[in-house]
């Protein structure tokens, strides 16, 4: 356990906030500790078949860099996370699931954050009519799922929920933990 | 690329800062982007022999509760990450490590924050004689790398890099990556 004093400084986001916080420790021990409370997020392993997932390229402003990555995105206030992974997957690719079984619920920033993702893995892909949001998604790629192993492995997909969606997807697999219909 | 126009606000903590910036996208709109500028940190997955690992039980703050962890932190301004790795397992576990080899680099909040962690297998492990950070690690705890890969499929080991850190030194090891002196 550890305890709050006081609330040191703090910066205040659209959609989360960070305080910096003064902490008395199980040891009584008084120190600093970074709190950010943010929104809980939904991450989607989207199979066009059993053998090819879709990934987006897209720009991330904190590495200066351009990522290949699973869609993903925060829940909206109130929203459910199977209705935000529907929602940003049809957003940053262009398709609608039919079928969604969650695979991982994980915190990514352990350390300094409360968000927390959940890795779904959709099926039943379809097209839908509408334009992919630009301000976020520079391209959608379409590769094998041994591919994207490959390039975890090479350092080249190297997000935290990437990694997690593809490698557990594979383990639940492996274990027969799929349902058998997912692929319809 | 997303081109900062001007930081609205900031947070300063001890090892890292946070900065809300307005940023101009590629497609001209512009918007606001967090950025946290956080130093890079080592995580060790520290086998006892090769059925048997050591993790840490410790208090989350942004949480508000205890996890089970490998043991981990941040580099020390200028240290490098084998150092550091060497030097959190000592003061996370009282053991001193042989032998160190990278497993994977990864993004663990690639949304929000540039912190880089490097995971690296840890072996030939002697016990060392010092006191254990209490101001941290509640627990030492040993289990068998199968039990720990139970655990992170139940959802009870369920942060980044103690996932990623267990599920690919087995998917390296599959692939004959791991070196065969590795366990002595």
């Amino acid at each position: 356990m550890e305890e709050k004093i006081k609330t040191l400084s703090a910066l205040y986001a659209t959609h989360f906030t960070a305080e910096l916080d003064r902490v008395r420790l199980r040891t009584g021990k008084v120190t600093e500790r970074i709190k950010i409370d943010h929104p809980a997020a939904a991450a989607i392993l989207p199979f066009i078949d059993p053998a090819h997932i879709l990934l987006v390229r897209q720009w991330r402003y904190a590495l200066g860099k351009e990522t290949i990555e699973l869609p993903a995105g925060k829940a909206d206030p109130g929203e459910e996370l199977d209705v935000c992974a529907l929602r940003e997957l049809e957003e940053e690719t262009g398709y609608h699931a039919e079928r969604l079984i969650p695979i991982f619920n994980f915190y990514p920033a352990i350390g300094y954050s409360n968000e927390l993702i959940r890795i779904y893995g959709a099926s039943g892909l379809t097209r839908i009519d509408r334009v992919i949001d630009e301000d976020e998604i520079a391209q959608v790629e379409v590769m094998t799922v041994d591919h994207a192993l490959d390039l975890i492995l090479r350092g080249v997909i190297h997000d935290s929920k990437s990694a997690l969606g593809i490698l557990l997807f594979q383990a639940r697999q492996a274990r027969g933990e799929i349902p058998q219909d997912f692929f319809g």
